[in-house]
C-alpha cells in the first residue's frame, strides 16, 4: 500500500505552492479541499467510488480538480484526447466501457451527441456527500487509462497504475534531482503521459506545477529567461519556438532554470546546439504510454557526444536490444515497474510483456557503453509535434471509404513538426482529393489527416503480400 | 523485480566518484569490477549464492567491497556489531545459523575461538570462479540482517529487504532532494542501520560517500568547515563534539553543506540552537532497525518551531498513534514498505506487524499539525551515544549470576553519551562490584555495562509483580 499522493502532500508541505495558472496559485493544502469536496461532488452526481470514467476538458486547474477529485475516488480516468474526432473519441469510450464522460463544457462539442456526459459545472455546483476516501492505494490500482494505436490501427487502451507512475517519478528525480525550489513548466496536453506525469512528479516531489493552458512561447521564453520555471517538458516543436524566441529577444535561459527534457521523437543536432549556446540543459527523452513517461534520458552533459542518443535507461528500468549480435540493431526491449502490467477492452487480453519484457516494436541498439540508438519507430510510427500517428490506422479509416481498394500511409519530414503524415491510395471508383480529406476530417484528429493523397495504380508489396511502408515514398 | 544496485549505478554513472576513504577515491566503475571480483573469490571460497552468512569488519572499504560481493551473490548478510561481546557475538550467529564469518583479521580476536570463520584477506588472495551474477533483485530479497533487542531482551533478528532499503532511500530523497555534487560522510557503524544506509542510497542516488574508520572530529569539522562533504549522519554525541569543533576553531559549515540527519534519539535542545548559529541545517529524524533508518523527519525549517518533534513521516510511511483520543499519548505505529516483513531464528514466527501496522512499543503522540513527538522508548530503552539498550537484555545477564536474585536496570543522564545504564540488584549472596563489572564485560558489549551497581533489598514491582524500571531512579 502506498500513501494517497494528494492528502500524503497536503499533509506533508500543506503550505507549499502546488499550482500556478495565469496568475492564481494554490497551495497543496488547499489542491487537497478543493479536490476531496470535488470527490463528494462526484458521488452526489452518481460516480462510485472505483467506478471508470473518461475525463475531457482544456489544461486548467478544473480539470486537475476534477482528475483528483476522481483519483481520491480511486476511479480508473480514460484521459480523453482533445485532438481526436468524434469517431475516434466514440471508440475509445465504448471499448472502455464508461458509462459516464465528464466533460468541461468548452470541450461538449468534441464529444458524440448520444454519449452520457456529466458537465464539469454541474459537479461544481452540487453539494458534496460525506464520503471515506482510502488515506491508501494498492501498488496496483489503475490510475490513469490511456490510448495508444500500434500495428494494427486500433487504438488500445493502456493502464498505468500507482506503481507505474510512481516508478517512473522516482527513477527520474535520481536522474535529474531536485530541490525544494523547482518549478515545472507544464504546456504538454494533461491527456498525454507526458503532461499527466507533471502532476504526478508534483505530487511526490512537493513542487510547484506551472500550467499553461496551451503552449505560449512568449510566456514560456520569460519563464524560461527569468527563471520563473526551472524545468520544462516539451517535444521538438516546442523546443525549435522557445530557442527562436529566446535568439529573438536577445535572451539567455536563467541560471536558475535546470532541465528541459525533450521528448516524443527525435530532437535535430542543431536544436541541441542552439539550445546548448542559449544556457539550456537539454535532456533527450525515449518513452511511451505504456513506459508512464520516460524510460531513457540522455544528459545534457552527454548530449553532444552522444549526438542521436536517447541515453541510458533510469535507475529502475532495463532495456535491452532484440538481437543475436551485441551491438547490432534490433526490437528495443523495456523491463521494469514502470511499464504497465496490460490493456483494457478489446486488448485486455494481448499482453504488452513476454517474460516481463515489454516488446515496444521500435527498432534500435545500443552503443558499447550502453547508450541507446532507436534508429526506427514502431509499426513505421510517424511522430508529428510530438503527436504519434500509426500508419495502419490511417490506412483502416481509408479503406473503410466506398471508393478506396488500398491505402498505404508513410511520414514525410516537414520543418515544423518534425513530419507529416501523406498518403497513397488505389480507387475502386473516382474521388476528388477534397472528398476524402472531409471524410478523413470526420474520421480522424486533424494532425492524423494526410496532407497529400496520391493516387496509384498499385502499392508495394513483399512476397506475402504485406505492406511495405517504407518504399511508398519511391511512388511519388 | 529491481535492478542490482552496483551493477545499475556503475553501468549509468561509471566514472563518478562512489567511494573515498583516506584520501584515496573509487568510481562506481570500480567498485563495481572490485566487487565482482570479491563475488567470484568468495565462491572459491565455498560460499554459495543466497546463502546467509555473517560479516564483521572495521568501516574500511575492503569492508564495503567485501559486502558488495557479498550482494552480487544474494548472500543474506547478518551484520554484527563489532562492540558486543562473544556471547553476544555467539548468540545471534547460532541464531541465525550462519555456516561462516567473514571477518577482517584485525576482528579476528572478537569472535568466540569455535566459530567457523573466513578471512577477509583469504578471499581477497584467491583466484575468483567465472560466475552468473543476478542482474536483478526480487522486491523481498533480503539484504540484510540486523539484531535488535526488545521487551524480552533476547536480540531479534531483523530482515531488510531490497524494497525495505530502496523505500527508505526513496523517501527520504523525496525530503531533502539530491544534486548531482552531494558527498555523505560516513562516520557511522556500516553495521548498524544509520550506516548501512549510506550505502545504499549512494548506490541509488549516484553520491560519493567519504568513508570514516571511527568518528574523527577534528576531520568532520574540516570536511564540514571546507565544504567537501554535503550530508552527514549524527547521533546527539558526535553532534556535539562537532559544534564544540566548530566553536573551539572559530568555524562555521560551509554553505556547501546541506543537511545533518540527526537520530539515534533524542537532541538536546541547546544543539539545536547551537547548530542553527553555525550554521548547520539539523534534522532530526525517527528510525529504528525495523524500518531500515529514518521513518520519520523533522526538516530544519521547523527546527525550532517543533523543538522536541521528530517531523512528520517520510513520504511513503505512514504513522499513527494507537490511541483513543486524537493527541493523546499512545504507541506509535508505523506502516509502509519500508518496515521490515519479520525476524528470522527464534523470532521468525513472530510477526512485527499487525494488520501492516509495526508495533514499536515506543510511546508518543501527535499535534494538531501531525508531527510526532516521542514520549517514551520501547522497553525504557536506554540510548547511549546512539547505542540501542535494552534493559531486559542486561537483567537477563545479571540474573545468570549465582550471587543474584533480582536485578532491574535503567538509564540516567550522561552529559557525553546522553543516557548510561545503571543497575539494582538483590543479592543471594556477597559479591563484590569489581567481580559483577568483570562478570558483565565478558557478557555484554561495554556501552551496556552498568556504570554503576546498587545494591537493594527489594526493586519496586506492581501488584502483577511486573517490574516498574521508572521508580528504580527512586532508589538511589
Amino acid at each position: 500500500m502506498y500513501p494517497n499522493w494528494i492528502l500524503q502532500r497536503a499533509f506533508l508541505t500543506p503550505n507549499r505552492v502546488g499550482l500556478i495558472f495565469n496568475g492564481n496559485s494554490w497551495t497543496f493544502e488547499q489542491l487537497k479541499q478543493i479536490s476531496l469536496n470535488r470527490a463528494g461532488q462526484l458521488v452526489a452526481n452518481g460516480i462510485r467510488q472505483k467506478q471508470r470514467i473518461a475525463v475531457l476538458g482544456p489544461s486548467q486547474p478544473r480539470l486537475i480538480f476534477m482528475m483528483y477529485g476522481c483519483m481520491h475516488l480511486q476511479c480508473e480516468m480514460v484521459m480523453l484526447n482533445r485532438k481526436l474526432s468524434k469517431s475516434e473519441l466514440e471508440y475509445q469510450i465504448q471499448d472502455a466501457e464508461v458509462e459516464v464522460v465528464l466533460v468541461d463544457e468548452a470541450d461538449i462539442d468534441l464529444l458524440p451527441e448520444h454519449i452520457q456526459k456529466l458537465n464539469f459545472s454541474t459537479v461544481e455546483e452540487s453539494n458534496a456527500i460525506a464520503i471515506d476516501i482510502a488515506a491508501d492505494w494498492p501498488v496496483d490500482q489503475t490510475i490513469t487509462i490511456m490510448y495508444t494505436s500500434g500495428t494494427t490501427g486500433f487504438p488500445k487502451g493502456v493502464r498505468q497504475t500507482v506503481g507505474n507512475h510512481q516508478s517512473s517519478a522516482l527513477s527520474s528525480v535520481l536522474n535529474i534531482g531536485l530541490t525544494e525550489e523547482d518549478v515545472w513548466l507544464c504546456a504538454l496536453p494533461l491527456f498525454h503521459i507526458s503532461g499527466f506525469s507533471i502532476l504526478v512528479r508534483s505530487l511526490l516531489y512537493g513542487n510547484a506545477v506551472k500550467l499553461y493552458e496551451k503552449f505560449d512561447k512568449e510566456g514560456a521564453v520569460q519563464d524560461i529567461a527569468e527563471g520563473k520555471v526551472t524545468h520544462m517538458s516539451v517535444v521538438a516543436v516546442m523546443l525549435e519556438r522557445i530557442l527562436h524566441g529566446l535568439e529573438e529577444h536577445q535572451l539567455k535561459a536563467s541560471p536558475k532554470f535546470k532541465v528541459m527534457l525533450a521528448g516524443g521523437g527525435p530532437v535535430p543536432k542543431k536544436y541541441l546546439e542552439r539550445a546548448h549556446s542559449l544556457g539550456i540543459s537539454l535532456c533527450q527523452t525515449y518513452g511511451m504510454t505504456e513506459t508512464s513517461s520516460q524510460t531513457a534520458t540522455l544528459t545534457n552533459k552527454d548530449a553532444l557526444r552522444k549526438l542521436g542518443s536517447v541515453g541510458k535507461p533510469l535507475f529502475f528500468n532495463q532495456i535491452k536490444i532484440d538481437s543475436k549480435e551485441q551491438g547490432k540493431e534490433g526490437e528495443i526491449l523495456i523491463r521494469g515497474p514502470h511499464v504497465t502490467p496490460g490493456y483494457i477492452g478489446r486488448f485486455t487480453d494481448k499482453s504488452p510483456t513476454i517474460d516481463g519484457w515489454l516488446h515496444t516494436g521500435d527498432i534500435g541498439y545500443l552503443d558499447e557503453e550502453g547508450y541507446i540508438y532507436v534508429v526506427d519507430r514502431r509499426s513505421d510510427l510517424i511522430i508529428s509535434g510530438g503527436e504519434n500517428i500509426y500508419p495502419a490506422e490511417v490506412e483502416n479509416v481509408l479503406m473503410g471509404h466506398d471508393a478506396i481498394r488500398e491505402a498505404g500511409v508513410c511520414g514525410i519530414e516537414d520543418e515544423v513538426w518534425g513530419q507529416v503524415p501523406i498518403a497513397f491510395i488505389v480507387l475502386k471508383s473516382d474521388i476528388r482529393e477534397e472528398e476524402l480529406q472531409k471524410y478523413c476530417f470526420e474520421k480522424l484528429a486533424k494532425y492524423k489527416v494526410p496532407k497529400k493523397f496520391y493516387i496509384v495504380s498499385e502499392l508495394p508489396r513483399n512476397g506475402s503480400n504485406k505492406l511495405l511502408r517504407r518504399k511508398l515514398k519511391d511512388l511519388i
